[in-house]
């Protein structure tokens, strides 16, 4: 089955630099609808009066409309038809370089992506979306999975459903039964269970090109490091101070050394905004107009801290994207996985550590000079402090070595969900289980279990392992980065972020999608492709120092 | 001519009612696509980082691109054709409302508008704006029209061009020539100069259905009394004091003054936002989601307070726009004469009154307890303060009794422009003269004088009357509700100011764009068409007493 049968004589006359060309302009103009939306939704998270959420969520439904007319458009299928066919029967690299070609084959992708599911399906699972999320919250707030698991059990059918038709190529067969011919194509037997393979079906829409064998193979190692490391601390029994950061603070002065930290890493605030709302989170419309937000606590003086330095490295990647193809799909973003990389580059490996600490803690100390408590803590205090490591119910307060935990867990749930090897209504019996073995916490409410996360009661299965991606890419990039970059740490001691922010600028912001993966994205930095050990070793060595393990 | 050839058979069989439904869910997708443009002028204004102004300019280009071609499309035309034909040949007033007919007629006006001039003249005519703005700018800076002038040169002849298709209803002969039968539509001979009328076709852009000829009428009326009346205020030679307007205060206080001020008068906060801009508007996306903007300056309390209130009597306005037909052509305001009625309204008859600061007074020498001078000023020194009138050269800065002087010479000069009885290097000669006859004022500097506005730049003509339309709108409209609403004067000092936010609901903002000019809407308000006579009286009495005459 081909995408489009729409193949116009006229196009075939045309020169491969024209047809391009002609892409290029409708991605731009699809490009500035979603950067509109992307506006639109920060002013809804931070500025929108409460009674107009009715009418804009109308006007993003006919933004969205719109946007997927003109990338669902025959116009766009035939053009992106002629280009696939000169592809098949010219050398394209003789006119296109390799930016451009990339530019293709991801407008090709996008547009699969959106004709593939029929549009009676994409409305259902919107339409899912809204009863089911509502579902969620309702048992959440009961902390009854009983009252979810219906909707869930709806929503892993769906999830199948919508994967299902990219997966078969768009083929019309009852959705969710993977024909002989994509069997094969999946390395599947007659005999295996027909929904085998779907889970790298949904990884591929949030980390795009990563192989699921790949990401079992990394789980697999952080389990076998992790839960001993773990287990480890938890015995020592012992827990470093953060007193000094459970004070009160005050909000305005929090704020304003929160902003000087953003602009200091290089968020350029002629380029971008930092405000406050409920949810943190980088957003915007390009590079140039990059919205991101951060919130504070009165008396957790950390919080506001790592969630401003956390979106300012997702912010300066948005504003770091390569200008010369601005608006092209290649601009932007690998993936997730590689996204949040940024984020926790600059939340981990420099914020939590001592050379920014050296740099940061005289200032935070005369932000706060009545403070006595303050004054009198050291580099290595503070650091102890900050760095404390204790198991907990919730994956987003936890700490950097529990948290891969969360994640693992998840996958592991989401899969077997998916894939047809647990029932819905054994999720919570799984969870808990895991929880005792890899946190070893037992589990009594849902609320602080299976119900947690709102990411399921979306259809948003496969989402969950990106986190932990980013984290093992981030230890990966930036030990690359300290290896690469002359003496980083007394750079980073002095404030000195640039050096960092400019080399991760040219190494990774303005690669965008030009490669097919993140693996291969690490491969062709580092030689090696993605290494769970380097993030096992930091972890481990990091860890040992300070629990004196 | 029509407007478009495209009847498709299908339609002829559907009914009356399905037709009008397919335009009305066409024109609320224009609505939201139209609002969210609101809202990106907002943020652009209040909170857009500044290098993002080239990629926000690509952003609304395809905006209203999509937005443009929704609205021009054939499906639209033929919707709109077959429901004229139908309009023809049955009687529409059995199937549809009042409302719903006047739907049909301004969504039928908006598309001819939008398609009668030809694209590339559209093209054209933005491209010049962007010129001669930036060309009016550098005038403006240097004081020197002759820099100007062959761009306005340019501006008369291609407003000509835009507006002759328009008069000519699409006509494909060389725009700028009224052909015969267009001539005896407009009344004229053959001898009659040939741009003759087109002035009446430029009002109708801005103050729909307004007939040029009653515009005239009024401002002679208005000349014939306020020359007398302002050359015997200047002849008085005293000024009240109104140092306590002009001292220092804290814009933090300020802000907080004038908020309370527009909550009190009626702005729902929950459906709207008030912030700070370099020049105040009010705009947004909805009944639902207002975005108003005013200033603040230190030294000058005056100017947030009426800017504020100005803005307040829009804001109220759009806030109070018809409910049940939300998103349809109806419920958008009548003119623009109509709407600056509601902001001068709230702003003079209302804020600049003696009711409103027997309330205000009080709460504004709360707010600033430690002014001693402002503690010892009563209602009447207040007031007469407030109202001071001084002839200046500058419209905006003008006082409601000069006003309109400086709207009737910019009329009467671009009428003459644009109708050929004058040169585009004659236009600082005419602007001198009547200057110094309307107001006094000696003008030195072309900056001060005929390169003060920013309007011709942008081919703007045929806007400057609805600002003294809304002045006298207003007079007329408070005159009625003064009438109709027992003991009003009391309730304004009382600060329960909803009681006449609500009737100004009722009897305008909900009416929306029901009638076809602002004359029928305030004839069946009032039983008579606007009345300049009102707004005389008003000023002379208020003026007398206030300068003792």
């Amino acid at each position: 089955m081909t995408v489009t049968t729409t193949t116009s004589a006229d196009l075939r006359s045309e020169s491969v630099r024209s047809l391009y060309d002609q892409v290029m302009a409708r991605c731009k103009d699809i490009d500035h609808l979603m950067g509109i939306g992307g506006i639109l939704h920060w002013d809804q998270e931070v500025m929108m009066p409460s009674k107009a959420a009715a009418v804009r969520s109308e006007q993003m439904s006919v933004l969205v409309g719109v946007a997927h007319e003109m990338l669902t458009s025959p116009v766009h299928g035939a053009l992106l038809d002629e280009l696939e066919h000169r592809k098949q029967h010219e050398d394209l690299t003789a006119v296109l370089n390799p930016y451009e070609l990339a530019n293709i084959r991801l407008a090709r992708k996008t547009y699969r992506d959106e004709t593939l599911v029929p549009r009676d399906v994409v409305k259902a699972s919107a339409a899912l979306n809204s009863k089911s999320s509502a579902a969620w919250a309702a048992a959440r707030k009961e902390s009854d999975f009983a009252k979810f698991a219906p909707l869930l059990e709806e929503q892993i059918k769906m999830v199948r459903k919508s994967i299902g038709y990219k997966i078969l190529g768009g083929a019309n067969e009852e959705a969710g039964k993977i024909n002989a011919k994509a069997r094969a194509s999946l390395g599947l037997s007659e005999t295996d269970d027909c929904y085998k393979g779907y889970y790298q079906g949904l990884m591929n829409l949030y980390e795009t090109g990563f192989k699921e064998d790949r990401l079992q193979a990394l789980f697999a190692d952080l389990k076998k490091h992790l839960i001993p490391l773990i287990a480890k601390i938890k015995a020592k029994n012992f827990q470093h101070d953060n007193s000094f950061l459970l004070r009160d603070y005050d909000i305005k002065r929090q704020t304003e050394f929160s902003h000087s930290l953003a602009k200091k890493i290089g968020f350029d605030t002629d380029a971008g905004r930092l405000d406050v709302s409920t949810h943190p989170f980088s957003g915007g419309a390009h590079p140039t107009d990059v919205r991101m937000t951060t919130r504070y606590t009165l008396n957790n003086l950390q919080e506001g801290i790592t969630g401003t330095v956390h979106e300012t490295g997702h912010s300066v990647y948005e504003q770091g994207r390569n200008k010369e193809y601005f608006g092209t799909p290649v601009s932007h973003a690998l993936s997730l996985g590689i996204h949040e990389s940024q984020s926790l580059l600059w939340e981990r490996m420099v914020g939590l550590d001592k050379p920014f600490w050296t740099y940061a803690l005289p200032l935070l100390k005369e932000k706060f000079p009545e403070d006595t408590q303050l004054q009198s803590v050291t580099v290595d205090q503070f650091y102890n402090g900050f760095n404390r490591v204790e198991p907990g119910f919730i994956r987003i307060e936890a700490d950097e070595v529990t948290y891969p935990m969360h994640v693992i867990l998840r996958y592991e749930i989401e899969k077997a969900l998916v894939e047809g090897d647990i029932q819905v209504a054994d999720v919570p019996a799984h969870w808990n289980a895991k929880m005792k073995e890899y946190l070893g916490l037992e589990v009594t409410e849902d609320r602080l279990g299976c119900l947690q996360d709102v990411h399921w009661s979306f259809g948003m299965v496969g989402y969950f392992p990106t986190y932990s991606l980013g984290s093992i890419y981030a230890v990966q990039i930036f030990t690359h980065a300290r290896e690469k970059i002359p003496n980083l740490d007394e750079h980073l001691a002095k404030g000195e972020f640039h050096v960092l922010k400019e080399w991760l600028n040219k190494n990774v912001h303005e690669q965008g999608s030009l490669r097919e993966s993140g693996d291969d994205l690490v491969f062709d930095m580092t030689g090696k492709h993605l290494d769970s050990s380097l993030y096992v070793k930091y972890l481990t060595d990091k860890y040992t120092a300070i629990y004196d393990l």
